[in-house]
């Protein structure tokens, strides 16, 4: 099988990913895959939703959202009440992702609230703001840090999303033009410790069977591998800080 | 193990569904599993979104709310622009479910609109509004149909919910108590010919393995094939429709 | 004159009224009137409007929605900023008359939320939700009712249409249909003590005189006469608490 | 009996009625009672809503709104997506009114939008913008009105409040501190010809017998021949097209 | 040149300032300048925005809005969440102004809100709302100033219009029509003390020279004059208040 | 006088301005002064607003925003119907620059949308985002631009501010810290051709002199010539279309 752009099946895009791209937030990144591009912000506010009032314990909650100009045709912004389904479902999985590997109880009652923002759409920006997100998230948390605690990020976490193509082949980190002819997609997000946190996968086209699945996850957790050390890469000095424990 | 209602690790609640619960849409359906209540109503209107219009083709799109009584504490309405993000997460869940077993261009250019309102919760309100739906939506595709056409459901369609409790032991068909402490929480969705259109699994408390995902979808699979009895009990006379060639 | 049901121009349609429909909130029930269905539940939290606080008085407020399968074309959901005067306009009416025979200060700081939500529509929802909500009321106060004091719910309420119909005949309980070309619609709340507190005439197509407007409440006097038998069968071994001194 | 301004129980407040307060509106009026001051405007559009497209029929709608310095506290402007439940339902009220004495079929496919504005509220303002409105509303159909044809507004209609006192006396046009403190508030709506269209009596404080609301009407009508003159003189020369058959 | 009203290039319309319009409001006043009329409220609330309490400082906002029928076509109202930039402009344009001449800390921790609504409008609502709104300031400041201090409104300050004709005079006060087809459309806010505290100059339809912004601040200079003048007269006894020193 | 970084009063901020910033958009470009960054992508739409519809005339309008980490505390997304007053205000004098500078009639029945996206905030978004944009809408009108014919954008536009430092000194491009403490602060928008399109001064903490206005255009003036060769060197081979006449 030919890719578009040349890829073996089991090959990522060129990553690109970066610490501290915006100088207000406490934590941020911009991550680059393919032609995908998103910013990660990661803010600390000395706040928490009602039910964690007194309880010592913080949260992490993200909102997803594509600039006008990142898309063809162009995206229509989250102005005056209308509801983006989709921003909706992928900022509360971004939530879900990070929170899954950082220890609550170690922020303190503060908020960290991650902002992705798309600024160029190539397929697969839901999975990039994970793993983009990841490092924002850790830049954040060590500023709230205070040696010979635990560090509240206990472990790596990244996503990638594989899918079968219209040959019935299985491909890894679709872009735009794969991703929009695909049989089956599948968002995967998986730790350092090599569990998964998230499977969603979709046949909207074509219903699949438990060895289509088995393929897919295959492919998914090499590319996340590959995501770790490049995550590990633009972490820099921070890196030791994941799942540092006193 | 003991389950807090006394079921078997790979036991369903009881079930209910009944068709034309309501007299005015085209297809409607009740069903209870357990305790939880959803009411299923599909309306057919001689209308398509834009990116459809001139194309003979028709579209399948889903509401899911819940009754403010149905839930304890009582659920606020979406009313005055609130985004309520879980709501519209599950109704593209149930679009993509229904879609997956519908030939679109053998309902012309109309929209059936699947409204899923839950007048009770108790754990699975999602994967029994999909189920029911299913019921619903082929006595509204029945009213259109005209003799000698393919019918547009080709296939049947049922989901449930499974997971991992506390103590390690994968269940079936979470109740609310059970899904409030469940470390990994899994929806399956399949269909007549046994095989997936969509599985979503989280672990936000705990992560998972690959071991844990097959005994799961195990479940889900015994579970599913229990349902497609219960939706051919439902649908009665118009049980052959489903996939029916002329 | 014939009615299109059969019923003579004094006859309320056959009225189902079952309590605890719901298991969730403090109070509920549901009543059908013919064809009409509407579930009320009553939900007490532990708050009330900023003008009552420090006053050890609470406050009864009600919301009114119907089910988008409910009527016939698909009723389009309160969402996303869009404003519904007819709901606002009859949850309005329902909140007046069930504050009308409750003691406000009996039943200390809290708010009971009256939510009327319609599963199908024929005519006489707002009538039906405020007969129907009576009894959620009563089975929600009892829930905080504490032996010794005085029940909080003073009086029976209950409420039924009545109307002109095209041949000129003065009748009882209109349906749909009948509603849809009636000349003037009325909508009567009536007091177990015999003293009405709240009536609502509209002469859309044609203007009424002083003694039309008799005859329609000699009718709906009467309906409402039978409601309250209904209301105590309904209520069963609550039924003595409504009006309790001690 | 003393009313706080010194009226007998069966006298209106002086009131002033005039025409043309507005430049671009097709109709407009102002109109005091007391002091309450009400601005209504009559836009004529040429379109209708969809249900009247092609049938040759036009519509009739009302706004209602308060200015926010009409009252005391200020009163919060409708925006951003916030609904004011009292100012849909006395919108809807006045436009049932105003409906109740036009021959939509005369005014052609157009549709007559009436605004009425608060300046400064004192009790009265929903009857007070019905009886202005009226004038209005003559004003903006003479503007389209060809000789020769039937004139579209059929007769006059007005409304004025009544209540009972907490000394439990029948008293016409309650203003503010009235209101405040009336055991039953009734609205009524009469047309020239003496009948009635719209009747609400609420007895949120108490309820009220049938004697009450004879008594109640008895005063509401006497008050109503008296705006009718009212409307007469400030109609001027267009006063005879009220009605005009030919 | 001939202006449309006969008017000099340098003529201000008949302008007609009167205060205590509204009896709820701490201060109002209504302004005529030729045919348009804005009513100008001040509200006096004891709370602060957040980021002033605690401080012993107050607040001066803004609203303005347009009444439906003031303007040809029919003003939709700001409802249901739409967005209108031009009021927004405005209102923080009014709220600007005022605040350069109030010291907010002799207020104290009170919030002042300054509602503009246009009843008719002809050009110029908001320099027309800005000379009216002080006079509106000025009463409601009186009503919380206590003897021997200083007073909150420190100097005098009103607002105009003045711009560029389609044959390239420089003239003072545009009317609609003037406004519609003007080269240049300028407007400046100035003190008692003769210094600026806004200048804004479009000239969408064409460019302007710095000679072109001299003459039109010179007319622009004379008619603020004239303003001071009649705001003055409107004032009263409450003239000598602005800039008391103790 | 000391600038905080160093710069003399005339002196700009290091400015970094590039094409083709998105792949999507027809035209884009990321503008940099100082630590200020923006995005300006440039889309053309095949449609007109209905005031346009049949008359071979096109039109441009800015949508403006924040990213939430751009600034410091984070910026709250325009979400859910609430109102943005300093983004409408700053996204019409956006469009307002762009369309002093463009013949709509050449871009035939088409709406160019600006959406100019602060990445990092401080201090003159509003005049990096014209600068910025115009080399956006370069690009994007050579996309539909046909050789022969007259180039819609018939002239350079770009924008800086200005302002009063607090000890009285006029300084060019204010950073964040100085727009902060400012005594008047000035965004000017002025022509290739030398002339101004816009103005816009406010003197909220201190009012200014005409001299002072004349002091802080001079500084304007001079750095707007400067950002002129800035956008020539950005659109590179473009260049000459700006004021192509055939």
């Amino acid at each position: 099988m030919n890719r578009i752009d040349g890829r073996r099946a089991d090959q990522l895009r060129p990553v690109f990913l970066e610490r501290h791209f915006q100088m207000h937030p406490a934590g941020s990144a911009i991550i680059e895959v393919g032609n995908t591009k998103v910013i990660c912000a990661a803010t600390v506010e000395d706040k928490v939703p009602p039910f964690l009032k007194g309880t010592g314990t913080g949260w992490i909650t993200a909102e997803y959202s594509m600039l006008p100009g990142s898309t063809m045709p162009r995206s229509i912004r989250d102005r005056g009440g209308k509801i983006n389904g989709r921003n909706t479902e992928i900022q509360r999985l971004i939530g879900r992702a990070l929170r899954s590997v950082t220890d609550l109880t170690k922020i303190g009652e503060r908020t960290i609230t991650i902002d992705c923002d798309v600024l160029q759409a190539d397929g697969g920006t839901r999975t990039a703001s994970i793993t983009g997100a990841f490092v924002a998230l850790v830049e954040a948390c060590n500023t709230i840090y205070e040696e010979g605690n635990i560090f509240p990020v206990t472990d790596f976490v990244a996503a990638i999303s594989a899918g079968i193509s219209p040959s019935g082949e299985k491909i890894l980190d679709l872009n735009y033009s794969e991703d929009y002819e695909t049989l089956a997609d599948c968002n995967v997000v998986k730790t350092g410790a090599g569990e998964f946190v998230e499977i969603q996968i979709t046949g909207e086209k074509k219903s699949f069977s438990r060895a289509d699945l088995n393929d897919i996850l295959d492919l998914a957790e090499k590319g996340i591998d590959e995501l770790f050390d490049i995550q590990k890469d633009a972490l820099k000095e921070l890196v030791w800080r994941v799942g540092q424990i006193s």
